[in-house]
């Protein structure tokens, strides 16, 4: 049995102390270079858009695609829009190799260079790969660490999930998140090094040090069937581990949330069809971008990237930009002493299955919503400071968001706060959430995202 | 808190023994005049090919259409082929209404002749509805019943599941499988009546009685926490029992098992395309059939239906009629003490993701592999008959499948079989299968076919 709450426990790292992680961090992302150019599409290299199918696609055939789409649902009070949308049909590895030493599991994390970070290096999975990358069609250098992934005994894998990227600007697209864990040394690189898990989200705690596909491997650790509350000093990281535990008394059963999510997925319909990107209404393609008319929610790039030390050290690739900031909010609130996770069931257009858990308020940038009357939206932007329990900017993939980062909160509710809501929300414990999320395609990647950041230490 | 267990072991029913419910299915059945004519595509109302598209459809766009696929794929032995396929994408409901009655819980089914059924009447949900019926765009009456499902308050939902059509037949079909408890009087009728779920579960142990939607509802039922094996006087069906109980010890824990599933989902892939009916290769349409060139698999009719008494009386549309006979078949052995069952990954063409949970073999006639070679079928067939636990015809959905009737067995395996299985098969038990059929597209239809035949009487 792994004790993943003995490593999230764990601020003492024999290897190195958090604070000189983030010195290395600096140190790496000075020791990189990294140079990432805006060209027009036409100076793409191996990349062009198909005029007859209004596609921008690789000449290969492989890596993704930026295609168009239209969209009908009956959900929300816009029911039609078109918009492009990232379509990469193919299940990528988001790989975490952990190491038992002295009792301790420790993760192999790595510094890492994405063209769209914000800050360079960010503290990426052992293994960050899509098919394209591990099936080397780019023909450069094989991902380091790709064979252990590969090779892995069934009694190695500590957690095998598929779980969802942004539904509003990825079509369907899914990862696999793995844990495994070694017991040989194995060989050691600058740009790797090991962390515990409570170094792991205590470097969450600020901005945009852990990047997208850490956080979303560790959020489908559970720590169900702990009662080690005792052990933690601050009431509510105490709080939270107790709601981390199965045997607390839930508001609601899992069954009855099955048959919440269930209701809605059957009210709620989501059509799409493909249209041309030239043709895509409210869209346009320009020689550098494809682009709202009226400058709202996001803009397709293109982007020469010299990077020093990935696989391929330049190439060209579109890139996703984002207009304006988004918001991504978790209100959490005890209900009979439990803390409970007032969780949100959003349809996004990108959805493998219509709908998915999301944060309380999730606004960011492809959000077609007028968002002034968001539910608890105005709540959490006036939140008063002693109720946040998390507030910091984290960073989506940089391997197609172009410096796209979103404030990311957990606000714990004032005692006044309604537990009668909407009937798009729920409250979910901890344990209950962790428990979904070992299912396929019922919690989406900014829940994840935010239940990466909640520490014990 | 529901006792479904009391009512599973209730065979006395004070409104109708179980023998009069065959007495009075014949009764229904003498008393519904039903006739299905085979007609040629051009005469059937309202239905027609689109020349351009290659696909069968209704007039007004809605019901379901028949349509070419091609099938590209890296599971089996045949990577590609072609085939028409059922597309109707909306969610149907299928329920039950119960009621508590001296505190046993009573099913209302119905009597209810399909123009596809072997034997005319079998036992049906208080509602089986498309949102075409519920719509009511064939301009008939309502479904019968109906308001008690949209009116249902959360309390008195006892399940709530979307499943799975089959997956070699329909493209992505799911119906939305629902029990509500009522409390006040409603209104009866003559076509209707209230029986205890051991009697349904009697019921499936013959011949084409109990409809294949009643049987994949009631399959969604779970026994876990129960521990009253004691009340049982069969060891088989005292160790189902146990089986179905969350507290006993299973060869593989549940991590497991989805770890298990999440890798063979990112190993095998599916890809879809549409084609013409009129170019799918290896089929050809003439005025009367689609069908297979060799005579394989199924054919697509067109059928003129007269039934007495449905919402609407006589109508004609296209059947999907098998060409011959399948089997499916779960081998299930102790471990430990405890019954597994043996459960195969099955990559079907019009599966949700990818891959469903399925019995140990099922080769009906929609697959596309030779069975010779089918790992377990030739034990299945030549089984002991001291071996075999159940062994029964069962009916597809008669609304779709004109006169399919599936072998549908259950095996104990001698001491002497290997718990030694290939990759993507695994022993799972009665209480995993339970909790997995919660989740969306788990567990297909054939295996949840199965698991409704165990009965504890």
């Amino acid at each position: 049995m792994i004790n993943f709450l003995k490593s999230a426990l764990t601020e003492v790292n024999p290897f190195i102390t958090t604070t000189n992680v983030m010195k290395w961090l600096k140190v790496r992302n000075e020791a990189i270079k990294v140079k990432v150019t805006k060209i027009p599409f036409s100076e793409l290299d191996a990349w062009s858009f198909d005029k007859e199918r209004g596609v921008l696609q690789h000449n290969s055939g492989k890596f993704f695609t930026i295609e168009g789409i239209n969209v009908k649902t009956n959900w929300g009070n816009i029911n039609e829009w078109e918009q492009p949308i990232i379509n990469q049909p193919e299940i990528g590895y988001l790989g975490i190799i952990t190491k038992e030493i002295n009792g301790v599991l420790y993760f192999l994390l790595q510094a890492k260079v994405e063209p769209g970070n914000v800050n360079n290096v960010q503290l990426s999975p052992t293994l960050q790969a899509t098919k394209s990358n591990y099936t080397q069609v780019h023909k450069g250098n094989k991902p380091r660490y790709l064979e252990y992934f590969v090779n892995a005994k069934s009694s190695q894998v500590l957690l095998d999930q598929l779980q969802s990227e942004q539904g509003g600007r990825f079509l369907r697209k899914r990862n696999r998140n793995i844990i495994i864990k070694v017991d040989e040394e194995i060989e050691e690189h600058e740009d790797f090094l090991w962390l515990t898990l409570g170094q792991i989200k205590t470097l969450i705690q600020y901005d945009n040090l852990v990047n997208m596909d850490t956080r979303t491997v560790i959020a489908g650790i559970p720590f169900d069937g702990t009662s080690k509350e005792n052990l933690i000093q601050d009431d509510y990281q105490k709080g939270m581990l107790l709601s981390a535990n199965k045997n607390v008394n839930s508001k609601y059963t899992f069954d009855e949330i099955i048959r919440w999510i269930t209701l809605l997925k059957c009210q709620f319909e989501i059509n799409l069809k493909p249209v041309s990107l030239f043709k895509t209404n409210n869209w346009e393609v320009t020689d550098t971008e494809i682009r709202n008319k009226n400058n709202k929610y996001f803009k397709v790039i293109a982007a020469k990237v010299e990077i020093s030390n990935r696989e391929v050290t330049t190439w060209s690739q579109p890139l996703v930009e984002p207009i304006t900031e988004g918001i991504i909010a978790f209100v959490v609130k005890k209900i009979n002493g439990i803390y409970h996770f007032l969780v949100q069931a959003k349809l996004e257009c990108g959805n493998f299955d219509i709908i998915e858990m999301a944060p309380t308020v999730q606004c960011i940038t492809d959000s077609y919503s007028d968002s002034s009357d968001l539910p608890f939206l105005n709540y959490v932007l006036n939140a008063k400071k002693e109720t946040i329990r998390f507030d910091t900017l984290q960073s989506e993939e940089g391997g197609r968001f172009y410096r796209e980062q979103n404030r990311s909160i957990i606000i714990e509710a004032e005692d006044d706060f309604s537990i009668d809501v909407p009937k798009n929300y729920t409250w979910i414990t901890l344990h209950q959430l962790n428990f979904f999320l070992k299912f396929n395609n019922y919690l989406n990647i900014q829940a994840r995202s935010l239940i990466s950041a909640i520490n014990f230490i």
